[in-house]
């Protein structure tokens, strides 16, 4: 690897013959949240989520939604809960929340009910900052209902 | 998913509190390249890497750098071709290149020498657009040496 020449010609450029194109692109980011209780955790998991959209400080709690999932375990009712809320953030004036409440927790049908608080989305104020979420994945997933910690470790595809 | 209630409180918010963090961020494209002959194809893999770190037509042709590839078979020629340029990249003043000119190909022995026509990289002309190229890989890699039109398929990661 050496240097030949270093002669310039700023300016009288043309644009290049490109025989090349970009196909397939893929990202990934895994959303690791933790709180007291699992709930708390999964509470964080979805915030987690809606952050990576949009910076969650700036959103307003104008709007109330609330949404049910149901799983037959931790990890499905995990993915269930969030492909909701992410739904939501897809249509409804897509719909951005700073924050989630667990309000129900079924153990044994493994049934959920949150809140979200939240305003749609409004480009002015949300947007050129985040990226689009484009699913929620099973891929590494992990549940750890522990006291004093709570864990979850979720990938979603960007 | 029912709205629950729309009382706007704009400017009364505070930060939320945040029990989530991210940790893995993988992402990875595909170039596909093509030309008349294998050659050309190689050109333009490695202009298709450029192009995805700045837009090469903004790229002056202030500037020609060597570079020397070994392999033993077409696809260890390409992955070492473009990782010699990605390290130009990283490197010599973060050399960016518009044109690539293989000049010497041997089949026998696996080498390969090519020309990059560019300059280094300018951040005010060239910064803010691009993305990082953070490796060549071997998945997926497609190399079709062909009559009449030579293609490439090649992932980087970014």
């Amino acid at each position: 690897m050496e240097s030949l020449e270093s002669e310039g010609k700023a300016g009288e450029y043309y644009d290049v013959v490109k025989k090349f194109e970009y196909l397939d692109h893929t990202a990934d980011v895994q959303i690791h949240s933790w709180g007291d209780t699992i709930e708390e955790a999964f509470e964080h998991a979805v915030m987690g989520m809606f952050n990576y959209m949009t910076e969650i400080d700036g959103v307003l709690p104008k709007k109330t939604m609330e949404v049910s999932a149901e799983g037959t375990d931790y990890e499905s009712l995990l993915f269930h809960l969030m492909d909701e809320f992410l739904f939501l953030s897809c249509t409804d004036d897509y719909f951005m929340a700073r924050e989630i409440k667990i309000t129900e927790f079924n153990r044994e049908k493994w049934t959920m009910k949150a809140l979200g608080y939240g305003e749609d989305f409004d480009r002015e104020r949300h947007g050129g900052k985040g990226t689009e979420v484009k699913a929620i994945t099973y891929s590494a997933m992990q549940v750890y209902d522990k006291t004093p910690k709570s864990e979850i470790f979720v990938i979603i595809d960007i």
